[in-house]
């Protein structure tokens, strides 16, 4: 079985990631790349790393040139998907790394995003109870969030056996590539190496209603979250720190014994072995998630370490990872599991 | 007034950047400079940014080569202060940037550090009540580690007026010269750079105590410390994300108030105006402390976050702080408000 | 002695570098700041590191809103300079840090940067030879690029005593100030971290006819200039490699000599001990330059490697330096020679 | 066809490397990896980003660990293969990524290295005329020090065909790993990052003799080399500055023609579009050597600009590269030729 897929927002870092697995994916043809305002320039302009399509040359982002293709990519800014989805057939297997299609409550939407909401589709989480079979033959998926990624995987099994109460924290140290190619001046170089800062505190940040609702669907009752994100001087990779009041008396291995049976089956999760705490650079463009928790009785806290590549699993090997589920085929297909370090 | 000093632990970074402190202080003269296994070399050799000591030869560190100076700091690893500092005559200001004189509680040092306690001297964070009357004319001084530093102002002004629970969350991402000039594999550049790590998780880290002592004595009752330190590929700086759940309805506005009034007459303290948050950039050579804060009200939390440089206000520069507060000179003296950027 | 000075361009890198300084300078007193589209913003906003004028609101850059300063300093893009310096008076002493007023031939000028010469000005490198007396009381100053400071320091006692020939190659790798505060997408964090790249190869460079004149100037003939800049991921610092076929047989000893002769009274040029070579983070925030060198004498040729901070010596520091020489001030007034380092 | 593959030295950066690349090499099967002093120790341990050989125990680096493998990789400190190698069957294929077997002249190991040569062995290159025929069917490879592969594919088409004069100037940014993890204090994240330096100045870099022996071959006569290593803040990547006086007239168009036949049907290096310069994190993770060059009519010479992954193409990925010629297999056999950017 081959696929064709087009990639929209080939330029972008979400659509580079993108190319870079599928050029290695065995059941897949690369068919049309579309870009912005990028349209009519090659490729290797943009993406000098992926050499083997550097003559290809950008198309415009429209329902004509992403037509006849099995699988279509939208790596678009948020808010872009909702139309150009509507447009193509519903026999096309369409993936929105955008936040377009996340959220199920449309109010959630409005207020986080504005406008009118695209709709709800199934939530490319595959290690999320439920989210396997949602994504089955799917036509339709929204690729997570990064934060939330690596957020909802650190809690998710805590959450689900009661071990904590469903007042969380997390705090995200992140490299930059997560705020895409944006021209800002907090994201120039000069700006950004040798530094740390955080923004979006205090609830702000608009990936925090798709970590409460990630979470509450796992816990079953309302989970509040105090979400931070950190700016930290790296091109790639999210480490996050998650805790949350234990609900009762419990130590640190029987915790791990309920994160190990939770992650057990799971291709890209590992629970470390005792002692080793995450490092990001052990994931980066793999689509790993690395994990390790522990109970701090002192405060009464379970805290869990979770490391991931914002661009891989967090967001295009995210995507690549619910196509293959979408497909059929097996999940791990054109997938590395193995990062690329020092 | 001229004070002579003498620096032991000169070819540190601790004792790097008080040299470049000190060197512009006007009310000082430099010195004994001292080291362990780099004794008899240059320090220039070291330290190639101290142009103007780069032929200084380093000396052993001993009670002898230390003799005849009004201050001595000590900038040593944990556990070599207590020895040394008692061979120093009580008409001496010692000045120890290691964590052996921090601790109140014996038992917390034998538990945290091993070994007998070598005592609790006036400890070096002026900002916190009170301790600007124990530190005048006291002839010695413990020198605040580098999280509690940041973390304990962050908190402070909350937890003084009782707007939050005594149930404190801090997650503070740190440069690696916070972890000294040790030949550790995780420190090397190859490992550093590209990726972020957490160590010391879950209330393991050695300033826990610490930080659970300031912050006690500050609410006046027991506070519990979930405390987690993330290592970011940034030679400096501290980014400090505290929070902890409100004790009362109170929106930002009304914390900013006391945060505010809290900190209206320190010198190194800036409370950033509405909507800028900290950049560590910004502090980094300061002695400066940037905070800012937010109520999250959904989350029923109140988040700080301050940015500082863990070499400066983080150590060199608050031991030179407090120094002057001891020694009644004008707390400003010598020590930089500006950073350095980008 | 109080002057007040002006600085046009207030918001951008090099800007915010003459301020740092400034501001411990005893015998300045700052006045105006202007800025282009960042004019009515506090500069706080943009230079979050200079917390002493956080709160003083940019201006429009004009004559007008610049009148009544004894300095102006003019951090403006190229080919920005001409215009407003010739609306100030002939009392002013006028600074100018961009490229305008550098170069001695028009043709040059209008070769490599476009447009009408703005005319020649007395050139801000006080260590070249005959640049001191140029400078002295001159009410017109070019500050140097940050390239050729790095490497006409680096190759002019070898040109001038006739060691080498005059064909010279120098790469200079650069941190990502030097690009100043530009939103291209080359200098993003995310392309910047974890790489290197070439830019301006094989003499596009605008610097390289300014390099060519100085070391015209000191050789007594034309010298030639293969110049090739590389950027690297950090935000400041230059370390140049220049090298040239020796013109006879010379051992290092002897260079050395020569060497250690032409800067012996330079208060900020160090020729390092034997056996040290240069690193940039030594030069960090001062005014210095680092420089070694060696005769290959397989390849028969002399390699020179210099170490400045391009904001500081390369710009910013600079251009205060050449103002005291200008003002009759002590020529160290007011600068750092000590480095910021780790 | 599967080949068992051992690897000595799989704790270190090249060793990490080489199975990163042979995890995915479809005719390959990974047996025995060895160790010096973390023998015993799990090889997750020390390469966190190896998942699927995570539980793999190191061993002992001997001759009876290794036996019974087809391929035996060598990735130990120089000097410390020829005893191995030695012991190794003359059936076994030997791929040294060490120095031990690059050099043919055995006074330039004793000046270089010291001690007795081990012996020349078939240089890893493939890409350099006359290498790909000498490494068919051979048992024996030695794998170029990565600053003379980026450098001698800089270079080799341009003194081939004569259009430049032999002798050559080679200014190389690399990133720490090519260091290895060594534990020395200028390696540190604290000293590397926000830094730039240079080290093995003025031909003292024991990759010289090395890359003189590689142009001389190409030029058919003796090449002098000036190279300077220059040390940047990030973990992988050399870009390489090289340049040479201009034989004869000749224009940036026709040097373009000689290295685009010279490359031709090189399947991993690619001559840049005009108007592209390499950029080093293009080639991250993937053996691809990028290139651009220019004539500098002003200067007389042309320079060429090389970018590597120094672990990929410079160690690792040139070993497998030949190991792939040595064994009948397509060269390209699983390596990659997409960069992980940005």
């Amino acid at each position: 079985m081959t696929v064709k897929v087009a990639v929209a927002g080939a330029s972008g870092y979400a659509g580079g990631e993108l190319l870079r697995l599928l050029l290695t994916h065995p059941e897949v043809e690369i068919g049309v790349l579309t870009a912005a305002s990028s349209a009519g320039t090659p490729l290797g302009q943009h993406q000098p790393h992926l050499v083997p399509l550097a003559d290809r040359v950008l198309r415009e982002t429209s329902a004509e040139t992403l037509a006849g293709h099995g699988v279509v990519f939208l790596a678009l800014p948020h808010g872009h998907s909702g139309e150009i989805a509507a447009q193509l057939g519903p026999d096309v297997l369409v993936v929105d790394l955008g936040a377009d299609h996340r959220l199920r409550d449309a109010a959630d939407w409005q207020r986080w995003y504005g406008g009118e909401h695209a709709g709800t589709w199934p939530y490319g989480l595959p290690e999320l109870p439920g989210a396997r079979e949602a994504l089955a033959g799917t036509k339709r998926i929204a690729v997570p969030g990064c934060f939330p990624t690596g957020g909802s995987l650190a809690l998710a099994p805590a959450l689900a056996a009661g071990l904590v109460r469903p007042e969380v924290s997390v705090v995200a140290v992140t490299g930059t590539s997560g705020a895409g190619r944006s021209l800002k001046p907090h994201l120039l170089g000069s700006e950004v190496m040798g530094s740390a800062s955080a923004y979006g505190v205090g609830g702000t940040h608009r990936h925090t209603p798709e970590f409460a609702q990630n979470l509450s669907a796992v816990a079953g009752e309302r989970v509040t979250v105090s979400f931070t994100p950190v700016l930290a001087p790296m091109p790639r990779g999210i480490l996050t720190t998650a805790s949350a009041p234990l609900a009762s008396e419990v130590d640190t291995a029987a915790v791990r014994a309920v994160y190990e049976k939770a992650y057990a089956d799971e291709p890209f999760v590992q629970v470390l072995p005792e002692g080793s705490w995450p490092v990001t650079s052990a994931t980066l463009g793999s689509n790993n998630v690395q994990l390790q928790l522990t109970v701090d009785e002192s405060a009464g806290r379970l805290v869990v370490v979770s490391a991931i590549d914002n661009l891989t699993k967090g967001t295009a090997g995210g995507a690549v990872q619910s196509m293959n589920v979408a497909l059929g085929l097996p999940e791990t297909t054109g997938l590395p599991t193995v990062g690329v370090a020092p």
